[in-house]
């Protein structure tokens, strides 16, 4: 049967959701998506995504890709149309007509995440879901010299959560992470190939834990090189976290 | 009986009250904070704010002030414990002492305000509840060109909700509006001695007016000088606009 791809932008609020990825309780940010091109089309289509992101991790621009029925709609209307049947919470910003040889997990070849930390005795009540409290003081020139640690190619067996990851699949590159404070809000920018199963969570905890003073660089370094055979488990919680952009 | 009183500077996420002002429903920002109050000091105690936000309305520096029993806690001590009796969506940020001569609205001689605004096909989702959805274009160029017309000591009476205002009474001091726009972020900063009743949203529903076309720099400048006696009754919803600051 002919199909049409479809390329999505698509922005969340993370908390309502199960995550990313379909769940038998069809709670999911996919599962309202197919959901609406079941309506939309009157059949079942498959939404891809660039990759799962867990429950109560929020999108600015999550990308996915979903085969339809050709010429069902003009790609410009696409998008008000899935909106119209998706809960306010999400939302496809942009939609357009894309090869059949275009894959959203498989052809990403770069992705930036943000996470966000509210450095206060107390969290702004228009920061909840937002942002993680770390009060008491947080040094961000040492968390930035514990970041350039992680730059580069490595191993990160020892930030991925206790999932089994193939052995030899858990080398990332990361290009950059930029840490910037404004008041009480330090935003770290991760830009890197990929990130491993809570990779980025457990990069934040342990940063953090850096800035605190209760683990140095040096540690970091160690988990990092694996002379130390234990993995961190110190994940910041899903509440800070964003996936900003995705890049093919 | 002796006390002390108490200058509190307070953020409130607006969607899950009706609005700062004391309700029979006991559900507004202040209720809760008087309640709080009660279980701290075991007897009723009047928290008086700068000035009432309407229902929706978020605050990033309300304040207000209370008295209490003297000695009762340290003034550190005292937003701590008052955030342990309030919902999370409300926050006291700071408490300090104060002589029994400081009016929370009595001496506020300035206040700041912000609306933003989301200028794009589909509001963010996370922007819910946070900005006025506005599609389609908007010319913020026309937009400060009509915010410049209402800089300056005017009558306002044009731009105050139905509601009993003293006449010679709606007479107040914009000293700027600035108009940014970031992307599909457009805010709007209101610094001003002092703004009527749903003035804000009346001045920012007039401006998005102009912005659209719909109405000219010189409608809004003959509203002000009353040539025109009908009121504006354009107001931009409570969720895009944000107490930000009282200044004493």
């Amino acid at each position: 049967m002919p199909f049409q791809r479809l390329r999505l932008l698509i922005a969340y609020d993370g908390r309502p959701f199960r995550g990313w990825q379909s769940q038998a309780s069809r709670d999911a940010v996919q599962d309202h998506l197919e959901r609406a091109f079941l309506k939309l089309c009157g059949m079942p289509i498959v939404v891809h995504g660039s990759g799962r992101t867990d429950a109560g991790v929020h999108a600015h621009g999550q990308v996915a890709h979903a085969d339809v029925p050709p010429k069902r709609l003009p790609p410009s209307a696409w998008a008000a149309a899935l909106n119209a049947h998706l809960p306010a919470e999400i939302r496809v910003l942009r939609v357009r007509h894309v090869s059949a040889d275009f894959h959203a997990r498989l052809n990403a070849r770069r992705k930036i995440y943000t996470y966000r930390i509210w450095n206060a005795p107390c969290l702004h009540p228009l920061e909840l879901g937002r942002a993680w409290l770390v009060p008491g003081e947080l040094d961000v020139q040492i968390m930035r010299a514990a970041a350039s640690m992680l730059t580069g190619t490595h191993d990160f067996a020892a930030f991925a959560a206790n999932r089994r990851q193939p052995p030899g699949e858990t080398v990332r590159t990361i290009y950059q992470i930029r840490i910037v404070r404004r008041g009480p809000l330090i935003t770290l920018r991760y830009d890197g190939s990929g990130f491993l199963y809570k990779m980025v969570r457990l990069l934040t905890g342990s940063l953090v834990r850096c800035g605190q003073g209760r683990a140095s660089p040096e540690w970091l370094g160690a988990l990092l090189a694996r002379a130390d055979a234990r993995k961190t488990s110190f994940a910041a919680p899903a509440d800070g976290l964003y996936l900003v952009r995705v890049l093919y």
